[in-house]
């Protein structure tokens, strides 16, 4: 077993600890430029995530990437594949993974040069698609998730050694107050909060469709909220979210009519490459942590970039 | 059995009606004079509640209601009674019914002068307390209420002819957006959407826990959102929300750390006493609906009336 950095899903409950690696990562020791300038990276640092209200509302992909979803929402036939994840109660689909694999579209967006030059400054370089998935929340039955850190599980089921992803996520429709939108508990990326328990083996088929191991303790969430709270940011499809890989985040049932649906594509550091995990269990499915078909993600080599501007 | 004006729990579906009820009732023909301004009124009629932010935030009586709250969470002995409703996964304390009969204090905020002054003049005249209750909502845990029309169940379960009650809801504790606030439906209250199914013998062991029966289908909660949307009020402990017995309303779960609890009175007009169930079912307990102990309230000639600011 390699020597943990940070430990989790112990029998024992463990303290929680400083983060070990930087939140805005370099190159060689030197800072990797982009677009994105000092006052968004000092935020990036303090919060954890970046909030872009209507960054591509008013890109014409927008509806054919929602399009998309619709389609896998009615393909009765994959809604059986692993990678398709249904609503506990409704049947209907909460999550599908590797939608740049199954969507064309999809698959270019992950190339699309803004969002790229903006994660290639945050991890400090060359980066790939860890994972890639869209959680789709129906109306009046689409369930939440609970709160927990990616990285937690990532680290303990995926092998993922260091904090060095970043989450981009884009709002394929509106995402109010009431359709169950992400919650991040700003500045929780900070800390590493360890979760009691062993995994069970092939949890993810349980933890999908409602995660009960990986979740952090009350007295954990409670410092942590009550130091900055709770932000909920809100906004039209085509808004884009930069959330680093440990920001501690969940959401709530949508109870609203307006079915809410967001996009994430997990962007990985070609040097964070996944290890056995460090939980002792069997590593997921590829869909779940890329593994084999590992693709670095250059912009200017590659052919077919989105301009989504 | 009666003529039903407003039939609901059918086999076969109906259609949403208008309201055959005045929103702003009259006593003789003639508006009963209160604390509350044409404007208001307007507000009232046209949304179907009134919301007062932090109105009593000042008084030094929340402090002692929180504290007969918390006092009754710790009491396992009545958390066994039927009128005590506890949260399906957590355990924890989910309604408390009947709290004016528990709690003196209370029950003198069923007299507070402001109060009964507003729901005099919305009702046209004499009233009684037809329910109370807590809703208690703890930190993590405490799950939501579905949408519904309180005036559904209180007609179809309890025999209450007329649309002429109004709940006076004051809150406990911050409702903020992430403790799982109130949601209304501005200007549902115009409209009775009948709810399909049979309600099945003692429904109300179940639905305290999580209402399935009495809820509208999603085509007529669709229609009512996309006029006027949905509405969440927040505010700090001592705020006030009266909302009209008909107004259609939700409650998610509380993902926070922060506790939310929100006391009810529902005050309905002595000419508005309970018939027989329409939906021909047993009646309910007296704790969720007054048949026997109905006590006119008048603020001038009971002793002991608050004066929460």
């Amino acid at each position: 077993m390699l020597f943990d950095e940070y430990p989790t899903r112990t029998e024992d409950p463990l303290e929680m600890v400083e983060r070990k690696d930087p939140v805005v990562h370099a190159s060689n020791g030197s800072m990797v430029r982009g677009p994105l300038g000092e006052k968004a990276l000092g935020r990036y640092r303090r919060d954890g995530f970046l909030w872009f209200e209507d960054l591509f509302s008013d890109s014409p992909l927008m509806t054919e990437l929602l399009e998309d979803l619709r389609a896998l929402e009615r393909d009765t036939e994959s809604l059986r594949n692993e990678n398709f994840v249904t609503d506990r109660h409704s049947g209907a689909l909460r999550s599908v993974f590797g939608i740049h694999e199954i969507s064309e579209r999809f698959d270019r967006l992950t190339r699309d040069p803004l969002v790229l030059g903006m994660v290639r400054q945050l991890l400090g370089g060359d980066v790939y698609i860890h994972q890639s998935r869209i959680n789709d929340k129906a109306g009046f039955s689409g369930g939440g998730f609970n709160w927990h850190s990616d990285f937690e599980t990532w680290h303990s089921e995926d092998g993922m050694p260091r904090m060095r992803a970043v989450s981009a996520s884009l709002m394929l429709t509106d995402n109010n107050e009431f359709n169950g939108p992400l919650m991040l508990i700003p500045g929780s990326h900070r800390h590493f909060v360890p979760c009691q328990g062993a995994t069970p083996t092939n949890n993810w088929k349980e933890s999908l469709k409602d995660q009960r191991i990986g979740v952090p303790d009350e007295q954990a969430l409670e410092a942590l909220t009550q130091r900055r709270g709770i932000r909920a940011p809100k906004g039209g499809a085509g808004s884009l979210l930069l959330f680093e890989c440990n920001t501690l985040h969940a959401s709530p049932q949508n109870l609203s009519p307006w079915p809410r649906a967001n996009a994430f594509f997990v962007y990985n550091s070609v040097e964070n490459g996944m290890q056995q995990p460090y939980g002792g269990t069997a590593p997921r499915p590829e869909f779940l942590a890329t593994r084999e078909r590992i693709r670095e993600l250059d912009m200017l080599n590659e052919g077919g970039t989105v301009a989504m501007r």
